[in-house]
């Protein structure tokens, strides 16, 4: 597309253009160099826009269970933006979406944009590409917007840096609750779903997750987890779990969180932003200060890491001559 | 302990002393603010130890595994440290070290060093602190330290950036070859242990794995990642995973890739220190380049946080008065 096409793919996205929506995404996925222009366009319309993160280990059904709430909410009435996003794979060029099939009940829904996020090789590239492909959704107008994560562990703790309502799926016999504690799941949802809870085991998992929840130390005036059961393929318990998205919506705006939560995410961008362009500074370092060089030295044993971040960061700053 | 005895404790280290290496060990986990003095010590011991990898899903058996691999490396009478990383729970204070259990029978052997290492709630702190912890177990005198990580995803790309020689572990039944790939394990590992090799599906799962390391694109003179079968809990192929381990640091020495390994982690561990403490230095920026005043405005949509990120940027390089 021509570069001065911007202004206007963003006045289409508003106007409800899918081809303009899965444009802006595909250039904010890419870390394309107008980012910073695009970013100033979208600022306007960081939005109201529900941001409900969804994650959980590979084989509890977060695609069919994401099918069932967009068709929920789109009963409701409300437009729906989708992000399947897959950081599990940084060294592929793309993610793997044969799971992805369930989705295309909703393809030919204009109330719907669904899309699928890999790393496409860069490090950390989800994390600076996925808060703008939220406000691309938010800009064309989507009420509420699904972020679904592949894979356990790092990746959780990004979506809850960026959702307002974090779900975690489960699913009974997937590994007991020691698992989840190791996860670090516990402390990130603030709704759990215990999805195909007409298996042998959901009792007993739905019993252990309330248990925990139950130890969990929580200041006075916090958020105590939900804890639902649904068979997703049925569609069965699937409106229970929408509204307690929107109780704990309510709940967020009513105990100043909705703002905070966007503050710190807000925060978070912002400093990725930054950390990224110094990192590629201190790669082109140029003479002594080269990181090569100085590696090289680290490696031999005849310096020391932080003698040799030292001489980067002056070097960063602009006090030695590069 | 008191601020002077560094260099005492590193000399006690040196010589073998197992409280002073704990010690030391502590004090890079907590993130000690005489972390830059103590690298000064250590950096002469970065020394020729081997560091293995060794990662894997929960419960294909990396704690037996590991076990079994120091029975082995006991036997050929070289010194062993033994570093377990849970980086998967960023939030609690302590790794959850129940499986730990097996790792007691070397408790009492003055030639093994093992030791569990958590976030400690600061993330990336583990990515700062097991390289010092490396070199602490080098200095100690261990000649091969095994670095396990539990978890998927992140985890082991952390894992192959610190390694010279990376295994991953499978267990039969634990999910198929397309979750090894969606993982992104299949780029890291240049050792596959085929664990519980007397279950069912055993053979399904090596076929699998040697059929996708076939597939991948593979320049001349690289090496192709092994394939091996153990039945840890017996000790059974554990000798053989010792030989692999042993060819493969022979081929990195042929290949000129034992150096450009350590160099390359030399320069990530430099990079990530220098990032932290940009990090640091931009959470304490005053005045208008205040990180949570900029944040404020961005999600209020009156800000883009690439502008914002650029006001922090040259506050950071002291242009504008803070």
């Amino acid at each position: 597309m021509a570069p001065a096409d911007l202004a206007t793919l963003v006045t289409k996205a508003r106007g409800g253009d899918p081809r303009a929506v899965a444009r802006l995404i595909t250039l904010v996925e890419s870390g394309d160099p107008r980012l910073p222009e695009l970013a100033g366009l979208l600022a306007p319309y960081a939005g109201d826009a529900q941001v409900i993160g969804l994650t959980g280990s590979p084989g509890v059904g977060k695609s069919t269970t994401v099918s069932a709430l967009v068709t929920a909410l789109r009963a409701a009435g409300r437009r729906v933006g989708v992000l399947a996003v897959d950081p599990s794979s940084p060294f592929t060029g793309g993610a793997i979406l044969g799971d992805r099939v369930r989705m295309q009940e909703h393809a030919t829904d204009p109330g719907v944009y669904i899309r699928s996020m890999s790393n496409r090789g860069h490090l950390g590239g989800l994390a600076a590409a996925t808060p703008q492909a939220v406000r691309v959704l938010a800009a064309a107008g989507c009420e509420v917007i699904l972020v679904e994560t592949v894979g356990v562990g790092q990746a959780e703790v990004e979506v809850a840096s960026l959702a307002d309502t974090t779900l975690v799926l489960l699913a009974p016999g997937m590994g007991d609750a020691i698992q989840a504690v190791k996860a670090g799941i516990l402390e990130i949802g603030d709704i759990f779903v215990i999805n195909k809870a007409d298996r042998d085991g959901a009792d007993a998992t739905y019993r252990d997750i309330q248990g925990m929840i139950g130890l969990a130390e929580r200041a006075p005036g916090q958020w105590r987890p939900k804890v639902l059961r649904t068979v997703a393929a049925k569609g069965e318990g699937i409106d229970e779990v929408v509204a307690a998205i929107d109780r704990h919506q309510t709940w967020l705006r009513e105990h100043g969180e909705w703002r905070r939560r966007r503050e710190l995410r807000a925060a978070a961008e912002v400093e990725h932003i930054v950390v990224s362009g110094l990192r590629a500074e201190a790669r082109q370092l140029g003479g002594g200060t080269r990181l090569s060089e100085l590696a090289a030295r680290v490696a031999a044993g005849e310096l020391d890491p932080y003698t040799a971040a030292a001489q980067v960061r002056d070097a960063l700053r602009g006090e030695t001559p590069s």
